[in-house]
């Protein structure tokens, strides 16, 4: 059975997101549709490009992505399909591919050119859910669209390194459920500039000089645990994306605030590692 | 398989969304549950109204669509279950499905009457998932309720009209994830009270002459894309429903601001329509 | 058909929902996937517990309940997967289980030993999902781990009652979407200590004497609509889930306020109940 994921920023309250599932299961009694997130950010498509790269390859190869951010149909904003990895992707071509691309070369990218005549301001219901469907069923790229073969980048989603090799300059490029500031250093990157040696990690005014594992780790278990003060501590480790991030042990934003609300990080900020001579 | 899609203001976190969705697996193994919105504000009988009216026929005939929205049973507020356009509704009396029925006549409407003896606080639970697996299974309205031949109206959802035919005055029914606001203007009447004369859209102070066809009309696409500010700029648009909207190009209430926030449009807001004489 | 269902704490917005469920279908083409909730609030164990034990009974014999909440692994913080009342629950043992297990008694509990050699901090995806498509297939806990006899207990999730049996002090466990005051009194245990005894509750320095069946016997019917002003008034019941709960008629906390916000009552407040003598 087809699988097809929606990825949006249709939010959690409007009809949106039931219009488009309402017209997969008119066109398709057998299919599964599945949530990845109707929360990003308004027309935020680096959150969207994070996002999707960071789940479509839990899903059984061969899943349809669907991704409505930022999709109105005009002269600069072309809907694509893109075939990679044996997954399916439709969106528009502004960008939310290109982190993906960007590690793994797409196999097929099609403009899509099955639009009616009549304009419509709802292409994720108008157009996409067609396309989505006719995958699904079987179809083709090439049925649905004209061959490219570039897409859209996102700029400033790569960090900087010094021409002598002794600093990253990156970036928050994502702020998570619990307030861990996501940057955009992956760990292959980190470990190929690093050469094994030792580092400082800046943020504002921030350092941090170890990586842990995992997030419990800054906890002393030898302390009694009414005498530990852990929670709430900073601490900086690769997350389950691979991805350089910035959090406090059981952080909620709501009460005892996080790495973005207490260290003051958002979005696009800049952290820095330097990497220090043996 | 039978469809059973969910309307409620239950939210996003407590136990009961997911109390009714494990009771209709516990009646039918084979139904595909979809959330329309579970985000409705509390009590809110006119947005789920607005919602509902713009999902439902999204989904195949013969779809039965759970509304939970103020659903206590009291001498003023019975349940129902209604047929109409193919498509079965299980909601209170409480003006939910007037918006609907205003456009297109009921087929049939029962008032439930299979309630227990013993009262419950949760009627969605204990009564609406016995009406909607009951439908699921081919069983007829008439075997759960007594047919009756109104509904309970929404009173103030229609735009008003003067005598002389050269104003309409509508307000603000819905405002939308991008703080987009939706008048209970519609394309068909605002054309046929207009006879193709110019006009003038007014909400508070803003003042519109023109209705675009999509939201990214607005942008100058000759300029070169750094000279350009049209994201931030105002538009008027009947939006993917029909209805008359006023909206932001690009907007976000959380950064830059939407047509609600930075217009200070708020629900049941006056939004007029003067009519010139040509 | 299988049916796994989901509470965590990963919020609506980030991939890990989406990640857990692509894992899910990537091993078990056939199977129910059902959201329970994701707004958990981040590591809030009590929130958890009342949710699960309020939901997971409307599901059929043999559903499987995935709970990701604060379950990282550390030495403090084991796996545990426990059958119960023939249903199957997978998460850390933090206390989650504590209150559904002080009601009935657990049939089995195993200690999951199938990590792997290398720690992850994603475990509800590298481990739970493993554990719950196991017992999905069939398979038996003793598979995936050893046997053990006790679970991690919530301190204070119980009320207590003084040596005379006059006075019952319960505390706020939970508030909903609706901004009501869950209080951690169950029906049972509140009619136990009354022995039909009339009563007044306190709740900062709100007093009740009466407890309503539902929430519209507040409204005094006999008066016309447009003289009501039932709207915004307390009441105390037993909600749903039987447990004792102060409520605001018609509430919403962004609007017209809720008993939460109007009585300024919060999580872990103290509410009393004292007992007259007759």
């Amino acid at each position: 059975m087809a699988i097809i994921t929606l990825t949006t920023d249709f939010g959690e309250k409007d009809h949106f997101v039931g219009a488009v599932k309402g017209a997969i299961y008119s066109e398709l009694e057998n299919v599964k549709i599945v949530d990845i997130s109707h929360s990003i950010s308004p027309f935020n498509v680096p959150e969207a490009a994070y996002i999707i790269q960071n789940v479509y390859n839990s899903f059984p190869k061969g899943s349809i992505h669907l991704i409505g951010i930022d999709s109105e149909l005009n002269q600069e904003n072309k809907h694509i399909a893109v075939k990679l990895d044996d997954h399916y992707f439709i969106c528009a071509n502004n960008g939310i591919m290109s982190m993906i691309c960007a590690e793994i070369a797409a196999e097929k990218i099609v403009e899509i050119n099955i639009h009616d005549k009549i304009e419509t301001n709802f292409p994720v219901l108008d157009v996409f859910v067609k396309v989505a469907c006719h995958i699904a069923r079987g179809g083709t790229l090439e049925v649905v669209g004209k061959k490219i073969d570039t897409i859209k980048p996102i700029k400033n989603m790569s960090p900087f390194v010094n021409d002598e090799q002794t600093q990253i300059i990156g970036s928050v490029i994502y702020i998570d459920n619990y307030g861990n500031v996501v940057t955009n250093i992956k760990r292959k990157f980190f470990e190929t500039i690093q050469k094994g040696r030792p580092y400082e990690i800046s943020a504002r005014s921030y350092k941090f000089k170890e990586i842990y594992n995992k997030y419990s780790e800054i906890v002393n278990f030898d302390m009694p645990e009414d005498k530990r003060h852990d929670e709430g501590k900073g601490l900086v480790l690769f997350n389950s994306s691979d991805y350089l991030e910035i959090a406090i042990y059981k952080s909620d934003n709501a009460t005892v605030g996080s790495a973005s609300t207490l260290m003051g990080l958002q979005m696009r900020d800049t952290v820095t590692v330097n990497f220090i001579k043996d």
